[in-house]
């Protein structure tokens, strides 16, 4: 009934965790959500502030998050069939709204098929077991998300069966892939499309380059696998992602409904095999209840939205206002990484003053998220910064001002 | 951009499935949900089938998806908040709809905190992740859950920190803690509370017996944990789950919002001091956008409604149908295993027949799962029917009549 001993011992370890600047400090809690109203974005409020808050720490890029055509899909799913589905997918738990939102991945990124899961999370681990095998090597880059190195263990994936090439380095991947042992007969080369706490991306057509001179060296090839979380719907001309921005799609697109599609959900999508492959043998996809239909009907809704004249202007919006913001670091002498990605990351490099900024920005009500060490290397310590296409321009201007002042 | 070796390869996989009879047929998909009419309780659309189905294979034992109030709960967070969090808790991602909905859960669960997670699924992932370490020793029963294998996978336990007893057998586990090696510090026993193939459940009282006799061999002593997935809001005099029936409360509890209370979503309800190791370690918690404002807010309404006098009626009618069938089986002279769980196995014995009934009652309207060789052992073959509060009188005695033609 109480766990004293094993209490005392959590407390040690999370002592350790904050000893080396590991600990997280408590959450902060969102309380409400204020429209956009005049020059004036979207703001939030939170719980033991007095004042309102610019997140630029969100993921929803677009801002669907709050459109009301998702709202409205939301709301009538949940009248049509309920607040859960009640059951896993293969024992009745499968309604029309999953079976659509997978038919609507699949069109938007233009593969055969695609299987919905709970987020890009367990989709991570679902690929890893759908698609591993006894005799797969996995490679993949260093900075990539902790879903798929957990992806790796939830599959069993022994350590010599396992590949780690340094970020964006095409060599390294080369040497990587001549790593591979003879007896291996399939080969995944799996990357993150954008590297959430730098905004830069994969190269996809290189990446697809090196792994093509190996693709035969494989009875069941060499396998590109990109999660594209931070770039599908926000990212290339019309929302593809790093695939239509680096000119290049790899096999598999693992994604996420839960960033710029701005509801909750992850996906896979591939070929049919692939994807019956998922429904067969993923154990996150097989044993635990699917999405809500709520949140298949606002995912579908914000697919559409993405693939219409309204997404293109939101995307070209997001664009106009990462300039926009991009511009002004130039102009006050800030360094980041360039390119354009909403997420930018203003790069402090030196732990004080990241936290010394964070502050300031926060008690003049922005939410940013600094990064130290060791969460980034010494040296490297930056904020990351998110622009959303609802931010006004009025908003960028107001957090520059803010950033000018706290130089 | 094609994958036709893969495919090839993961086409033999899933032949050489088919032939160990391990294989999922195709999805069901539901096309719509019919409210109770008269003496006749829910009834769902197929597509592609004409007539309309009492499911008795859902998971949502009181009806709860459908209810209005939880409804209404998840129209008005949508509305108020938006349909996804767009960021992880601890990146801004917490509304207050989070906290509530673990204040709420560690109140109904009589635990000091607690900690919500997208499924129970994940939250067993978090769970090995946040108390497990280089010296902790899992122990688990035969049957355990899906979720409690990979757990272990993700954690990364090695084979000689892991024993397995065999199904509720109290000598067993004895043995398991016996074979535990002396350099271990943490011992972990984790078991389902209800075994959802079976119905049956832990005997919590004596499994507690046992591990208190060990409590002292081990530095941080032996931590008993449930997964009450099928137990909590369903079981019990108030609901409470496996623990009230069995009138003992683990350490740790581990449950779903997925399935009595009709939502989405998984929980750890522990001490203050477990919680917060959960929050700084468990990968599955830290790095994936939460559940949905609408999924807290209607898993709230959820545990209230279980929490009232409309709770009791619900377990009650519940129990009333449960025992109406249960009657009803052995009046026909069929074989089920014993328990008030409303989760019903029909024991058939036999492949060849378990299909053939199966299909019949499906022919008749009524959604059944059949659990055949090798998903069960040679000779437990059964069809597992779940009993729900809302099945009328006449729903269950329908489906009596179509057995008793089946026999
Ligand atoms: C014991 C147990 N744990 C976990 C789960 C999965 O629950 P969820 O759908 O919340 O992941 C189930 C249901 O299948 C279960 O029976
Ligand atoms: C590359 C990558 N994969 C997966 C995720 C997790 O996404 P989800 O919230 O859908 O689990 C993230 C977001 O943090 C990510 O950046």
């Amino acid at each position: 009934m109480t766990t004293p001993k094993l209490d005392q011992a959590l407390a040690g370890e999370i002592e350790a965790l904050a000893g080396e600047g590991r600990a997280k400090p408590p959450e902060r809690v969102i309380t409400g959500y204020l429209p956009p109203a005049g020059t004036r974005g979207p703001r939030y409020t939170i719980l033991g502030q007095d004042r309102e808050f610019i997140r630029l720490n969100s993921n929803s890029y677009l801002s669907l998050s709050q459109h009301p055509a998702l709202i409205a899909a939301a709301d009538a799913a949940t009248h049509a069939c309920g607040v859960g589905p009640g059951a896993v997918r293969f024992i009745d738990g499968t309604f029309s709204y999953h079976r659509d939102l997978e038919e609507r991945v699949a069109r938007f990124t233009g593969k055969p098929a695609a299987k919905i899961f709970n987020s890009a999370y367990t989709s991570n681990c679902g690929l890893a077991l759908a698609i591993g095998s006894a005799k797969t090597h996995w490679i993949g880059d260093q900075l990539n998300h902790n879903s798929i190195i957990r992806a790796m263990r939830i599959a069993g994936v022994p350590s010599g069966h396992k590949g780690i090439y340094r970020h964006n380095d095409m060599d390294d991947l080369r040497r990587c892939l001549d790593e591979v042992e003879d007896t291996i007969e399939r080969v995944v080369v799996i990357f993150d499309g954008i590297f959430s706490m730098r905004g830069d991306y994969a190269p996809i057509d290189r990446i697809e380059a090196v792994c093509s001179e190996y693709r035969d060296r494989f009875q069941d090839g060499v396998i590109t696998v990109v999660d594209d979380s931070h770039g599908i719907g926000a990212y290339g001309a019309t929302g593809r992602g790093t695939s239509e921005y680096s000119g290049a799609t790899p096999d598999i697109i693992v994604g996420t409904f839960g960033k710029a599609f701005g509801v909750n959900g992850g996906f896979i999508a591939a070929s049919e095999m692939v994807v019956e492959a998922v429904r067969q043998k993923a154990d996150t996809y097989i044993y635990t209840n699917p999405l809500s239909v709520a949140d298949c009907a606002a995912a579908c809704a914000a697919i559409d939205i993405c693939d219409s004249d309204e997404g293109l202007q939101l995307l070209a919006a997001l664009r106009e206002r990462t300039g926009r913001f991009r511009e002004g670091l130039t102009r006050l002498g800030l360094e980041s990484i360039p390119g354009p990605h909403p997420v930018v990351p203003l790069m402090v490099r030196d732990t004080a003053r990241t936290r010394a900024m964070v502050q300031g920005l926060f008690d003049k009500g922005v939410m940013v998220v600094g990064l130290t060490f060791p969460v980034v290397p010494k040296g490297d310590e930056s904020i990351r910064i998110q622009i959303n296409a609802a931010h006004t321009e009025a908003d960028i201007d107001y957090v520059l001002e803010i950033l000018a002042r706290l130089q």
